[in-house]
This record gives structure tokens, sequence and C-alpha cells, in this order.
């Protein structure tokens, strides 16, 4: 391993998460300029751009080269583009490859982006594209599942299906009860409340929560991320340039990815993400006790208190007792998902990832307003994507610090 | 820029390409078993992968994760594994971001792999997949254009019309005539006859080319690339791991992506792949003189004769009497697509540029049967892919030698 390079994150932008009129240029140039104009790096001393998007080809019909469509209206033409998938890890892949480029030295000036449209006049075409982020094989078997249990199979991802098999495994072997699961819901929401590029939020109960309707035993339409558009950008830069140019910014101090293991299928608090998150602790020479806030993959509200055990943020089967504790909310001392999180904050999938490093980059720098978590000084992210047999496809973790 | 490591091709593999039914994890399969086989490295020594794949999504249904399940049968599954796609020049991409990692000390094992399934029981799904490749807009121009001269848009990528508009131009600036084009695909389909791995291959005549069925004037069906199956891997090392471990293999010198830049559109000789070649050559510290052999990207035939100038193997204009002068046959003293390039080998657009490294590595280890070029030492691969207004979305060279 050669001696990295500082990265900094020089500057972030991120539209609003929604469901919008707007189509995926529009989106991408409002992130990607925002980004640009808080680094102060103008156009034409980008190197490389890193793009993540996950359902353009079915949403849009944009397959192959959605990186240098999204970009060439901003004028970013000549450059290496890349395009990246990794299902609802898109974006933190491309993070972690243009992140590769500037801590090996390569490249000095990096523009990585997550954007992604998944509104379409046909409703069922965003979430039948979702599904395509499962194994095609695994997929065709829980739709005969679903056609046994009399369900429908139009306009479903099977994410969910996936996700409440997971929490009923989960709730046996943790004690969790849909309460936990729905506490998520309250506190993600109330965080999302506060800030203004959130597609929802405000206070709901744990008793609306548990009287919505189902969508698939345990979850409750709360408890699922919802359908958003939506775009989300970082410029990296090495320490060097950013010293030699004046520019400042948090820092990435881990980026992992890692992808999903069959022999991970029993535990589901093993897996990838735990995994991920032991490399880049390891990496970032900290612990799980040194976190000031993560912002974590919660697609439904049980992965949250996965997530909270496959971080070492609870111990095996502490998930519950910390939602309960209250300890996980803005002012809990290990707050999470403090810009609301996917539940609330929307999940564009493949603009996910950075959008998650966008918050941790303004908690770091002061910036979150009335979500901010005083004094933080070390963020968390962690970001899932796709669905093999056993467990994510794809699984990425960053850690980054003030400065 | 950090002082790079040596990037050692430690093993190739490549399925024959073909319309086969044969799925994309076999295919891949195949691939990447060769590749592993000939490197004698182990599954458990790649430390991650990065896989080019342009339209699994649409022809097959899988989009998002297809590395991860094309590599799980083999047992590669918890390593970082990264889709990349930029349409026909998705697996050259993939194989920079593998190199890229390699070559700044992150990582010492890697595998790159491309591989596509374009045959499908509706021949039209192939077709229109590829025709993603084109920007959305600028396709649903052309779409119209189609309709207007009464022609059919099913089953239509409209990348010949693309190719068929640029061979025009080029024929107005250089001279070049429909015989030249019909020259490419005699030395191209000569050449795959002596590849086992080709699709098709064999002798025709000038005038058996040009009696082909029209497809947009001035192309007609030999002078345009096929629909193919197939895969192609390759096995990357740090030369400080080979040392270690007593691998070698050719070296990658040079590895270039670039994307196209509306400022090119007026001459169809600059544009990306001059400005590609030109970086590449300067980082490997050679000119187009020092080349033994070359594979570029045939996707028509009168690509080929613009690329002659692009790589500046021919001067500006040169390309109709360099084809002429029969220089760049196998024992012409500059051969170019010793493998039959796209035209004779086949196309599996995903899978096409590590194939061409395939082949380069073959003619660089001696071991091309009787397409070898004497005393190969230094070859170069050109990759193409997508279409945006005025040149290809993304365009990769690659430089290798010997040793």
């Amino acid at each position: 391993m050669a001696d990295n390079e500082s990265v900094v994150v020089a500057g972030v932008g991120m539209t609003r998460f929604a469901k919008v009129p707007e189509g995926l240029r529009e989106l991408a140039g409002q992130a990607t300029s925002a980004a640009l104009d808080e680094a102060g790096v103008t156009v034409a001393e980008v190197q490389a751009a890193y793009v993540g998007n996950a359902v353009a080809g079915l949403v849009t019909g944009q397959e192959m080269i959605r990186g240098q469509v999204m970009l060439r209206p901003l004028g970013i033409e000549s450059i290496p583009i890349f395009n990246v998938e990794n299902a609802c890890a898109s974006a933190s892949s491309a993070l972690h490859l243009g992140w590769q480029a500037v801590a090996s030295g390569m490249q000095d000036v990096v523009l990585c982006l997550g954007a992604e449209k998944l509104t379409h006049e046909d409703k069922t075409v965003g979430m039948e594209a979702i599904g395509t982020a499962i194994d095609v094989e695994m997929r065709a078997e829980l739709a005969e599942q679903v056609r046994w249990d009399g369900g429908e199979e139009g306009g479903r991802s099977f994410f969910m299906d996936l996700y409440a098999e997971m929490a009923r495994r989960y709730m046996r072997v943790s004690g969790a009860t849909p309460e936990h699961f729905a506490q998520v819901v309250v506190k993600n929401q109330h965080n999302g409340a506060r800030n203004p590029r959130a597609q929802y939020g405000g206070e709901v109960t744990v008793d609306e929560v548990l009287a919505s309707r189902r969508v698939v035993d345990p979850l409750t339409v709360p408890m699922c991320s919802p359908i958003s558009d939506g775009a989300a950008a970082v410029v990296l830069m090495s320490g060097s340039a950013a010293r030699r140019t004046g520019r400042s910014g948090p820092r990435i101090r881990a980026s992992v990815v890692r992808s999903g293991n069959v022999h991970d299928r029993d535990d589901p608090t093993a897996g990838s993400a735990a995994r991920a998150a032991r490399a880049a602790f390891e990496a970032a020479g900290i612990g799980p006790g040194d976190i000031d806030c993560a912002e974590v993959h919660d697609a439904s509200a049980p992965a949250e208190l996965i997530v909270y055990e496959q971080l070492g943020l609870a111990g095996k089967g502490g998930g519950p007792e910390l939602i309960a504790s209250g300890r996980t909310r803005i002012d809990g001392g290990l707050p999470v998902n403090t810009s609301g999180g996917l539940l609330s904050k929307g999940h564009p999938i493949g603009a996910t990832g950075i959008a998650q490093v966008c918050e941790a980059a303004w908690q770091l720098r002061g910036e979150a307003g009335e979500r901010q978590v005083e004094g933080a000084r070390v963020a968390l992210t962690q970001n899932g994507g796709g669905w093999l047999e056993g467990d994510s496809a794809a699984m990425s973790v960053h850690v980054l610090t003030a400065d």
C-alpha cells in the first residue's frame, strides 16, 4: 500500500430530494455546480469525473454514457468520465474510485457525482427498475412467491420483501419489535423536518407509524424509504493541491467498498457492513466510540438497527435498546441519520451514498443548522446496494474528520 | 503524479466471440477462469474486480450488480467489485480503473473483466440496447430522420447511421472511397480466419464486400461489426508482487481514458482518440513509429482508416493510402487488427476493450499462432464508446510492451 495523499472534501452540493419535474441533466447540473462553487474549482480544473447512477437506462432510456450526458451541459467533456453502478451503493462506489485516484496521487482534483431520476409518469417503472438491483434469478423466485401469496407483482421492487424477511429474522435474534422500527421512523422524520433538502420530515408518533398501511409484515409504509429524484456531488482534492491553492475542508480518512458473501447469510448483524466498517476503522485508526455522527443506509427502518450492531455502535442484539434509549437522536450523544436518513430525506438510489457524505461534511463544518451535532469532529457514512443470496451486493463505509 | 508501480498483465482469458446459447455468467466465468489460470492466481488472491458490461440490464434484466452476479459462481464475492459502463469502451474503462489501482500501489492483484450478451430471442433487443449508448436526445432526432427517409426504426441501433455520416465526411476530406473501406474488411476477415476465437473470418474480395447488402450509404453489411456474445478478462499484478511471486507477463506502459469534446466535431480525424493517443505516447515515452502492432476500434470499416490518422500511424488524409499499401496486414510492417478486429472477431460491446488487450498480450508473448507478428515488442489498443454530439463519449488507449 502506497503512502496515501490526504483527501480533502473541498466542496459538496446536493439538490433537494423530492419527486420533481426536472430530468437527470438538470439535477446533476445543480448538484455539480454547487459543489464546484463551494470548492472554488473551475470546470477546467476537474481532472476526472466518477459518476454513480443506477436506473437511468430503464427509467429515461439513457444507458452507458450517463455521466457524459449529464456533465456536458456544464462544459465538463474532454476528461475521463467513468459511469459506476453498484445499485443503491452506486454513488459511494463512484466516490471510492475518485478517492482512490486522489489518495494514490494519480489525480489532484476530481468530481464525484451521484444522480437518480426515479419518478416516471408510469409509477411502476421506478419500482420495477429498483428491482433490477436484485440477482435476476433470485428476483424470479421472489416473484413466484408473491404470486403464491396472492400478491401483486406489478410495480414491485421486491426489496421490501427482502427487508421484511431480514426484519423478521432480526426480531427473532434480538427481540426487536415493530415498535422499535417505528421509533427509527419517528427519529428520522423529526430530523428530516430540520433538513431543507429532505423530501419529507415532521413529527409522527410510534402509533401512527404502526397504524399505517402494511407493505410486507412487519413493515408499514413509513418504515420504507420513498421513491425520490435527486443528485449529490463532491469535489475531492489532494491535500497538497488544497494547500497549494488555499482550499480546505473535511478529510476522508477511510474509504472502503466490500461485496456480500454467501457465508454471511445466517447472521443478519454480520455481513459486508460489519466487514467494511472494521476495515474503515482500521484504516482511519479509530473505533466506533470515536464517531460523533453517522449517516446509515436506512432503506427500511429495521436496517438502521441492524447497522447499529454491524458498525459496533451497539453490541450484538443491542439495536433495539439503542434506539429506545434516545442516544441516536441529534442531541443524544451518538446521533444517527441527522439528515433524516433515507426514510425522510429520500432515496434517489444512485445519489444516496454521496448525499450522506454531503451531510457529514456539513456536520463537520458546523453548517448543519438546526440539526447540527455540537462539536462534531468525526463522521461515518454507510451505504449498501443490491441483493444477492445472503447479503448486499455492494457495501461502502467512509470515515471523515473535520480537518 | 505518484511514481507508478509497473503493472504486469499476469494472465489473460477470452471466450470465443460468437452468437452462443451461454448466458453472461457462463461467458464471464470462462474468461475469468482462463485468466486466473494463466496468471497462476487463486480466487483468494484477487483484491478487487473491475467489471465492464454495457447492456445486460436491457438484454437480460440484470442491472446494477452485474459483476457480483457474474463472479459469485467462481467464489469471487467479498472483495470490492465495481460495475463500470462506458458503452463500447466499458471494458477498457474497467481496465483503466484496475490499472489505476495497481499502478498507484493501492492494490497488488486485480481482475478486470468485460462481458456482454447481445443475442436475444427477439433480434431487435440487442440492437436497440446498443442504441442506448447514444445521447438519448440525439437518438430521438436520428429516429425522426429515419422516419422521414421512410426507413425502419425497430431493431436499429442508429450507430451505423452515425458511422455512415462520419464516413461520408471522411471521404470528402481524405478522398477515401468505398473500395478503401472494403479493403479494411478484406484484411480483417483474413486475419480473423487465423484467430480461433473470432466469430467470422475468411477470404473475401473487395468486390464481394461492395456488392453486399447496403446498410446505410456507404456502408455494406461486412463493413459493420456484428452482434456478438463473449467475455474477456485480464489479471493485473503490480511489478513488485509479480517479482515476489515469480509471475511475469507484458507490461501496461500507458492507460488513458478521455471523453469526447464538442469542439472536435468538425474534424473527423481529430477528437478524443487523437488526444488519448498523444497522452498515451507521452506516458509510455514512445511515438507512433515504435508500435509493432495495434488493435483498433473498427466498429465500422471506415473507422479503422480514421483511427490510423488519429493515432499518427498515417498523416492527415493518409488513411486510404495506408490501407491500400498493405502495410497494416499482419506481415506488412505495421499490422493493425491482427485478431480480425471488431469486424471479424466480433464485438460483444462491453468485452471488446479487454479482448483487444488479450490479443496484444498474445502478440507480445509470441503466442498468436498463425497471426503472430514477428518480434512484436510494443502493442497499442484503442477502444471507443458511446456517442454524443461531435465525438465518442469515451475513448481509451493502452500501450503494452513485451516486458
